[in-house]
C-alpha cells in the first residue's frame, strides 16, 4: 500500500462528522481516498473524460459479508464486479466512480486498505477511479461498508442476448461456485484443509482475448448471484430459447462440490465473481476454448423451445429455474 | 404514478429473497422498477449510449432521513443531486444509473413511489435512467432505502475552479438553507404555521439559461452538505483565493432564519439541494442575475489572499471555515 499521512492513531474509527461534508470529510478524501487512488480527479463535483463511439454504463452496489474473504475484499469485489458487467457488454472498462456508505465506528485503517484494494484492482486493467462520494450512517444502520461502483467503458465487441441463435454453443470460462463457497465457509467458520478461495477477478482480459482471436462473441454473462443456472434462466427468458447443458461437463472443484453438498446447495446456483458463460456460434467453439485457456469448458448448446435443462450422465434431465428464495444473502 | 402490476397485497414488504438475484429480484425489477422507469434498458449487465466530445461522470449515494420530506423524497433528491453535480461541471445530464440498498421489511408500495419519483424527476430534464442494481440487507443493517445515482452528461460549459479569477463576482441562485431546515423541522416534529419546503430541484435549467445568455461561467458549485460557507471554503482552498461575501446580501427566508436561530445553526452552513453559487467576471454579473431570475443575488467577490470572509452590515467580519463536526447527520 502507498504511504498514507492519515492520523490513524488519533482517529482510529470513522465518525458521523466524517460524513458531514466539512473538515473531517475533506481529511478522509485527501488522506485516505486520494492517497490510495492517485487517479481521483478531486476538487470538483464530477470528472471529465472523452470517449468515441458506443459507450456502456453499468452500476452495482456491494453489501458482501464478511468484508474481507479468502481471495478478496469488498473493494476488489466492487471494482471487478462493475468492470465485469461492462466487459459482459463487450466494453473495455475505462472510468469508474466509487460511492461509500460507511458505518460509524468502522476502522479508518480498514477503510484505507479497501481504498488501496480498489485502486490496485482498477489499475490491473487500466481503469481509472475518477470521482467518488462519502456518506456515514449511524451504528445499527449499516454494516461496516457498503460500496457502489459505477463505470463507463468503450464497447469493443457486440455482446448482447439479441445475438444468440439456435445451435450456438455454451461455454463456461472456468470452474464454478468458488465465490459462494468461500463466503459460506468464512461465515460458518468452517476450517478446510485447503481453504476455498473466491474466484473474484477481472473478466475483461478474457473477453479481449476472445475478441482478438476473432471469435464472433454472441453473448457473455457473468455468473454472480444465483450462479450459472440463474444466468442461463435469465437468458432463456430474454431470448425465448432453450439452453441445454450437460451437468458432468460443468467444471466444479472437489472442495466446492463438498461444501455445497454439506450445505445442501447446488453448485449450479452458487455465486461466482470471476466466471462467465460465453455463447458463440458452433464454428467458433474451438477457437473460443483456446482463447479462454485452461479451465474453460464447453457445457451445452442453445436450442428451440424454452427453459434451461441440465442433463445428467445417467440420462436424466432437470429443469433449472430462477431461484425462488434466498440461497445466501449478501453474497456480493 | 403509472399503473403497476406488482402484487403489493401479497408481498407488502421487501424480503431478503428480493435481493438474491432470483425470481423475486426479477419481479421487483420487472413490476416495480421497469414499470416506474419505462426507460430502463433491462436484459443485460449494462446499457449503451453515445456521446461526442467531453463527457462528465459523477456519483452520489443518498442516506437522507426521513425518506419523505416536505418538497421531496430520497428518489427525487438522488436524481436532482447527481444531475446537479453534472450541471456544476457545465454538463447536461443524459444517462443515469440507480443502485438500491433496501432494508428487509421496507414497504413495496413505498419502493414503487420512490421509483416513480426518480423517473419523473429524471424526465423533467430529459435524462434517462438506463441501468440499475438491487441489494437487500437485513433489519438493523440499513434504514429503509439507501440510493446511489451515478450519471454521465455532455459538457456544454467549461465550469471549473481553475477558471476563477480575482475580481470575479459571487452570486447565489436563490435563498439558502431550505433543505436543511425542512429536514430538521421534520425530524424534530416541529409544527410551523407554514412548513418549510426543501429547495430540492434541478439546477441544469438555470445553468443552461446562463450559458445561452452568453454569460462566461467561471465556476459553479451546488450548496449541499455544509451549505454556502463550506462550498466557498472548498473553493478558497482549491484556488488559493479569498472569497468575501456580504452577509446581509445573502437571501435567507424568515422561516429558515427562525428555525436556524432556534437550533443555534448558522444559515450559511445549512444544507441546500437546489441552490448554487455562480462565479462570473464582473462584466457578466448583471446578465447572470437576469438569467438566474427572481431570488438570485450578488453576494460578494473574489480577492487576493485566502479564506472566506463574511462581512456584516455593521462592519464586523467573520472567517467562515470548513465545519469541524457534524451539523446535521444524514441530510442527503
Amino acid at each position: 500500500m502507498p504511504e498514507c499521512s492519515f492520523p490513524f492513531q488519533k482517529y482510529p474509527v470513522v465518525t458521523l462528522a466524517h460524513g458531514a461534508g466539512g473538515r473531517f470529510t475533506q481529511q478522509l478524501i485527501d488522506d485516505i481516498f486520494t492517497a490510495a487512488m492517485v487517479t481521483v480527479q478531486s476538487e470538483h463535483d464530477g470528472a471529465t473524460f472523452e470517449l468515441d463511439g458506443v459507450s456502456v454504463i453499468s452500476t452495482d452496489s456491494y453489501v458482501v459479508k464478511p468484508l474481507f474473504f479468502p481471495g478478496g475484499d469488498i473493494g476488489k469485489l466492487a471494482v471487478t464486479g462493475t468492470c465485469n458487467d461492462l466487459a459482459m457488454c463487450g466494453a473495455e472498462p475505462l472510468v469508474l466512480s466509487c460511492g461509500w456508505i460507511i458505518q460509524e465506528g468502522f476502522a479508518t485503517e480498514s477503510l484505507y486498505q479497501l481504498a488501496c484494494s480498489m485502486a490496485q484492482t482498477a489499475a490491473e486493467i487500466g481503469a481509472r477511479i475518477v470521482t467518488g462520494d462519502t456518506k456515514v450512517v449511524e451504528r445499527r444502520h449499516g454494516d461496516g461498508v457498503y460500496l457502489n461502483v459505477s463505470g463507463v467503458g468503450r464497447q469493443c465487441y457486440a455482446s448482447h442476448p439479441d445475438r444468440i441463435q439456435k445451435g450456438d454453443r455454451v461455454l463456461v470460462s472456468g470452474d464454478i461456485g468458488r465465490h459462494g463457497s468461500a463466503i459460506l465457509t468464512q461465515r460458518e467458520d468452517l476450517r478446510l484443509q485447503t481453504p476455498i478461495v473466491s474466484d473474484c477477478a477481472h473478466l475483461w482480459p478474457l473477453v479481449h482475448k476472445l475478441g482478438t482471436a476473432g471469435v464472433d462473441i454472441h453473448c457473455l454473462r457473468d455468473l454472480t448471484r444465483g450462479g450459472l443456472a440463474t444466468a442461463l434462466a435469465e437468458l432463456s427468458t430474454t431470448t425465448a430459447m432453450r439452453f441445454t447443458i450437460q451437468r458432468q461437463q460443468v467444471p466444479v472443484s472437489e472442495a466446492v462440490a463438498s461444501v455445497c453438498e454439506l450445505f445442501g446447495l447446488d453448485p449450479l446456483y452458487a455465486a461466482n465473481e470471476g466466471r462467465m458463460v460465453v455463447i458463440v456460434p458452433a464454428t467458433d467453439c474451438d477457437a473460443a476454448l483456446v482463447a479462454l485457456g485452461q479451465g474453460a469448458a464447453l457445457i451445452g448448446e442453445v436450442e428451440g423451445g424454452k427453459g434451461v435443462i441440465a442433463e445428467s450422465a445417467f440420462g436424466s434431465s432437470q429443469v433449472l429455474d430462477l431461484l425462488s428464495g434466498e440461497q445466501l444473502p449478501r453474497i456480493c
